[in-house]
C-alpha cells in the first residue's frame, strides 16, 4: 500500500516504465472543483521528456484520459482516475540489463525484496511514475488555487553553480521561460552550458530545487507527527533522486543563536499578526503562520551515465554495465514540476484536515447543510 | 489523527506539557517479545531532563507504568499502554504568557488553528511528548534487536563547531560518555563549554545529530511514497525544532557528477553482493541495500530564550516577551535518544512490512502456523 | 492496530480486564467542544456492572480520569486520553483455566494466533474492553449533539421473548426505566423474570438490542466501500457476542417485492424531501437521507455458564471446565449503552467526513478561517 | 477515500455505470504470485450481465486489461491495474431521470451529499462498480488457494423460497450449474420460475445469499475493531442492496441457551484441536478457530421497476417516475461471485495481517530473507 498517499485527499497511483500505462486514482477530492483538463496537460506538458537537448530524448506524448469522477466539467467527490498511456517504449534498450545490477539504481534492492523486477527502464522505480504525480497536483493546485494558494518551485543550483539571491529578490515567472527553469537569465544560461557539457561527457550532475508557496493561511498541518513540514519533507524525499530536505532556515540554522533565529511578531496594518523576519519558513510548531513557506530539496546526479562501471549480475558475478537508454543529465529542471505537484498534494490534504480541526467551524459548516 | 504513526508497528501518544501525565499506546508490536523495563526506563533517562548544567532544571523521573499488553514479561501482541506522570509542573512560570505568542513557539499557530490553547509550557507542542516517543521507541530497538539491527545517533555539530571526522573514524560508544553525547572528547569538551556560555548570556544555540544504522539486511522499505529514507525523513522532521535532513551524500550529493556519486557493486568473500563506496547511505530506491545507513537531522536554536523579545498579544497588542522558565540552551544532546527512538520505530514498521512483500515467505510463513 | 477505529473521529483502546488499567486515546475530537465529564460517567454508569442481579456481580466503579487534550473544561483539538483503573479483579478465580480453552470463548484462537494469551478473565478479548468505548462514544454524543443528532438503544429480544410494537408506538425513554432497559414494561418484567430464572439455572441466553437514531441530516456517509450501513454493522459486530447485523428492512426485506420495499418520495409542508415510508432505515446508497435510523443488533448467549462443559487444555488433553467467576446470564442490558457508543463513534466520523465533501462548502469553510 | 479497502491487500476502485471505464487498483499483493488472467475472467463472467432471462440485458463484454503489476506472468508486488472499459452504456436511458430521484436509489442521497451527480445508470452508486471488486477479489482468490482457502456462496432464499438443508448436505458445485445459482436443483427450478414471474409483472425481488469459507487456519483475524466477522460483515453491507449480515447462529443464537450455543472442544484423531458443533461460524473473538466459516447475506429487492411510482424532482416537485432501462429483477444469482470476491478480500488481508502477529514467526521470516 505504499503506492497510496494522503489522509483525505489521497491518490494511488499505478505502472512500470514500459507497461502499457501508468495512472493515478484520487479519492477524496471534493465535489464541485471545475475540471480544468487544459491546465493539467500544461502541468504534464511541463514534465513531458523531450524538451530540450538537456533532457531524456524519450518521446512521450503524455497526454491523460480522465476514466472516472467528473462529470459536466465537475469532480463529482467521487474517484477520479486518470491514464497516460506508455507509447515510446524501446524495451530492447533493457534487455542487456534484464540480469544486471546498475550502480545505484534500484535493480539490486528490488531484486532483493521481491525476488524479481520488471528490468524494463527500471520498472515501477523509474521517475516515469513522477507523471502521475503531476496529473494529481494539477488537480491539489486547482483546489488550492481557490484558496488563493500557489506554488512556484525553481532550480536553485546545478553541480557547484548557485543561485546566490534570495526569492524575493527574483522574478519567479522567469523560471518557465528558459530549459533549466532558473529565474536567473545569467545563471541559467551557465546552468545549461554546464549540463549540456556534462551530458556530452556521458556523465550526470546533482542539484537543487527550491520552492515557495504564498497564500497559505495560518492554521494549516497537524501537530506531533504530521507536522506541515514533516509532510512536506517526507514528500518530497519520495521523489527519485531526491537525498536532502530543509526548509525555513534549514541547516545553516543549526548554527544560530535564538536570539538570531527567532521570528518576533508585530502587526501589520490591516491588523494582521505577522513575522518580522521568517527563518521559521512559515511553519510554527508544525503549522503554518500565515507567512511564505519555502524548502529547499536536493537531487542527487542521475544514476545512468554513458560510461562504463563495475558491478555484478543476479548471480553475484563481476560485470561491466555500459549505459544505455535516453536519460536527463541533470533531473533538476523536469523535476521542478514534479516538487510543485508533491506540494499541492501535502496542502490539499492539510486544508481538508485543517477544516475538522474545530467544533466551532464545524457548527457553522453544518448549518449550511 | 496526527498524533498516530506508523502503518504496522502503529503508536498513538498523548498529553500535554504540564497535564497530569503523558504517555503512549503501541498497537501492532507482535506477540512474544521479551518486555525489557530496565531498558526502557534507561532510554527513557537517557532523554530525562536536569542530566547537566546544560540540560533544562526541570526535574522529572519520567518513570512509566505498564498499563497493558504484558503478560508473564511478554507482549501479547495486545495494545501495549505505557503511562508516565507529569511531576514538576510549575505553570505559575507560564501564566504570564497565557495572552502571549513567545517568538517561534507554537503558541500563535496553536491559537490560529484550533482557537485556544494550553499554553502552560507549550501545552501539546512542548518537547515533552517527545518521552512517549522514547518509551514506544525502545520497544521498538527491543524488536530490532532480535534481528540483528543496531542504531547509533550522536552529536555531531553544536553551533559552528563539527566533528569533521567520518562516523567509520570514530568510537561512537564515547559520545554516551559525555554531557553533550558527541564521541569526539575532544570537541565535546568546546561544545559543552560553547553551550555553557551560550547559556550564561540567555541565549541558545542550534545543532546536528548523526546517526547510524547496521545490521539492516537488503530490502527494507516500500516502493515510491513510503521509500525508506523518506519515511525517517519525516520521523526525523517530526521532532520539535529540526529543520532539516539529508541522508547518504545528502545536500553534498547534489554539486557531484554521476560518475563521482554511483555505488560500483562487487561480491565480497562471503559471497554477498556490496558496494564499494556508500554514497546511498545504504539506500537505493527507497529500500535498503544492506550497508550501513546513515543520516543528519539539523536542529534550530531552542525558542526560548532568557531575553526580552517584541512580539504581540492574543488581541495584536504589542507586549515584550521575558523568558522564564526552564529550558535548554541547546536541544541536541537529549535529542540523540530521540533521533535514535524515531529511526527505531520506523524501521520497526518496514521490518513488519517486508515480511509480507513476498508470496514464498508467505508459503514458507503459512506452512509454520 | 486493530485496537484502532475511525478514519477523522479517531479512537484506540487498551487494556486487559484484569490488567492495571483499561482505557482510550480519542484522537481527531475537534476542539473547542465542551467536555461534560459528568456526562461521560453517566454513560459508564450504565455499563457498569452489578447493576441489578441480573448482571455480573463484579464491583467496578468505572471512573475514569482524564489524562490530555482538555483544557478551561474544552477540548482542545489534541489526544484526549481517559484512563480507567481496574480495581475488582478476583485473577484466582481464573487460576484453574491458565491451561484449559473454555468453549466458545476467545482463549483457544489467542493461543492459536499468539502463542500465549492473558488467560485471566479473558485478558483482552474481555467485554471489560466495552468500558472504553463506551467513553469514547460519551464524547463522540457530545459532538453530536451540538448538531441535534440523539441516539436511543433498546433491548427489544431476550431469547424468544420479543418486543413486537414499533419504535414509533412507544416512549424509549422507559427503557431506561428498568433493569432489562426494554420500553415495554410489561415485556421488561417478563424479560427480567424469564433471564433470572436462566441465572438461577446456571445458563445464560442471548437476545437482541434494537437502536434508533434521529436529527441525522442527509448526506452523511460515504459511498462504495464506507457506507454508513456498513461502519455501522462493523461496529455493532465489533462488539463482544454479536451474532448479526440487519438496518432498515433487514433480513425480512429479502421477501418482499421491489413494489412493496421501495421508499417513495413526496415534499413535506417545510419544504423538505421526505419518503413516505422507511423500509431504507434512513440510509441509501450508504448515505443518509435524513429520516429515521434504525438497525438491530444480534447477540449470543454469553458463552461462561455455570455448568460443566467438555473441553481440551493447552496440551489438547481432555478436561472439563466448570463454570466460575463472576458473569452476566444475559448481555443485552448491559449492551444497550455499548450499541448507542459505537453508533456515536460512527456518526461522529461521518459527520466530520462529510465536511470536506463538497468544495462549495470548503470555500464558505474557508472564508471563515 | 471511501473507495479504497484493506490494510495490507489494499484495493482502490474506480468508474461510474456509464462512464468510460471502471477499474481497480490492488496495492498490497505480494510478489511472486502466479497471475492467472483466464481465471479473473471466469470470475468477472460469473458477474456479467445477459447470463439469463432473468438478468438484466445489458450487454458488456466485460473483459479486463491489466495496465501494471505483472511481468513474466508473475506479480511484482508493486500496484496492479485493472481496466474494464464500459461498451454498452445507452445514456439516454436515463435523460428522462436527470433531474428526478428514484424511489429507494442513491439519486437523491448522492445530490444531498455532492451538490450534483452523474444521473447516467447510477453513476459511482451502480452496481456496475462491483465488477471491479470482482477482478480484485480474483487475485485474492489465487493467494488465497496457496494456503487451501476455498470460498463458495450460492443463492439460499429468493422471497419467500428457501433451501431449509444445511450446506452440508448438498453438493455446492451444483450452484454454478443453474441461472440462479442454487445448489438445490428443484428449488433451484422454482426459484428461476418465481424471478421470472416478478420479472414480467415488471417487479423485482430480494433474497439471501450464504458464504462457506474452508480451510482458513486457527489465528486469522485481528482483536476487537478488526474482527474476522466485523470485517466480512462491513464487506458483505458495502455490497449495493445488501440489508443485513449474519454468521454461525446469526440471529438465531439470541434464542438460544448457553448451554445449547456453546461449540465444546474435542481433540481430533489427527491431534488438531476442534469444536462438535460450529455456533461459532468458524470465528471466536473475531479470530478464526479452524471450523468452516459460513455466514448469510440479505439483499433487498432491485429498486428499479418497471412500474409507476411517485417521487419528486430535484426542485421538490411532485413527478411520477416511469422504470426504463435493463435492470436485474433478482439480483442474488450475480451477486454471488460478488459475495465471494469480498469474502476473499478480507481473508488475504488478515491472512497477511496474521504474519505478523508473532515475533517468534517474525524471527524465522527473517532467517530466510
Amino acid at each position: 500500500m505504499s503506492s497510496t498517499y494522503g489522509t483525505l485527499f489521497k491518490l494511488s497511483t499505478f505502472g512500470e516504465s514500459h507497461g502499457p500505462a501508468i495512472g493515478v486514482v484520487v479519492d477524496g477530492c471534493p465535489a464541485g472543483l471545475s475540471f480544468d483538463t487544459d491546465f493539467i496537460q500544461h502541468e504534464l506538458d511541463r514534465r513531458k521528456p523531450g524538451q530540450s537537448r538537456i533532457t531524456t530524448q524519450r518521446r512521450e506524448a503524455d497526454e491523460f484520459e480522465v476514466l472516472s469522477g467528473v462529470f459536466d466539467g465537475q469532480t463529482q467527490g467521487t474517484p477520479i482516475a486518470l491514464l497516460i498511456r506508455n507509447t515510446d517504449q524501446r524495451s530492447k534498450d533493457y534487455g542487456h540489463i534484464a540480469e544486471q545490477f546498475r550502480p545505484s539504481h534500484a535493480d539490486y534492492t528490488y531484486q532483493a525484496k521481491y525476488g524479481s523486477r520488471d528490468y524494463r527502464g527500471g520498472g515501477r522505480s523509474s521517475a516515469r511514475e513522477t507523471a502521475a504525480r503531476v496529473a494529481a497536483g494539477a488537480i491539489a493546485k486547482l483546489l488550492l488555487a481557490q484558496q488563493g494558494v500557489q506554488i512556484q518551485a525553481y532550480v536553485s543550483q546545478v553541480g557547484k553553480l548557485k543561485v546566490e539571491k534570495p526569492y524575493q529578490e527574483m522574478n519567479l515567472a522567469l523560471a518557465e521561460e528558459n530549459a533549466v527553469r532558473c529565474p536567473d537569465p545569467e545563471i541559467a544560461e551557465q546552468m545549461f552550458q554546464y549540463i549540456d557539457e556534462t551530458r556530452k561527457r556521458g556523465d550526470s550532475i546533482g542539484g537543487v530545487v527550491d520552492c515557495i508557496v504564498t497564500g497559505v493561511p495560518a492554521g494549516w498541518g497537524e501537530p506531533v507527527f504530521d507536522k506541515l513540514h514533516a509532510e512536506l519533507g517526507k514528500a518530497m524525499l519520495s521523489i527519485n533522486a531526491v537525498k536532502g530536505f530543509e526548509y525555513g532556515s534549514g541547516f545553516a540554522g543549526a548554527e544560530l543563536y535564538g536570539s538570531q533565529h527567532n521570528d518576533e511578531f508585530y502587526t501589520d496594518a490591516d491588523g494582521r499578526v505577522r513575522t518580522k523576519t521568517n527563518q521559521s519558513g512559515g511553519i510554527q510548531g508544525g503549522i503554518s503562520n500565515g507567512e511564505d513557506i519555502y524548502f529547499r530539496t536536493a537531487f542527487k546526479p542521475v544514476a545512468t551515465i554513458m560510461q562504463d562501471q563495475d558491478s555484478v549480475d543476479v548471480h553475484g558475478q563481476p560485470v561491466t554495465v555500459s549505459g544505455k537508454g535516453r536519460h536527463d543529465p541533470c533531473v533538476v529542471p523536469r523535476a521542478v514540476p514534479i516538487v510543485e505537484a508533491m506540494a499541492a498534494l501535502v496542502l490539499a490534504d492539510m486544508y481538508l484536515r485543517n477544516q475538522v480541526s474545530h467544533v466551532e467551524k464545524s457548527k457553522a459548516e453544518f448549518s449550511k447543510i
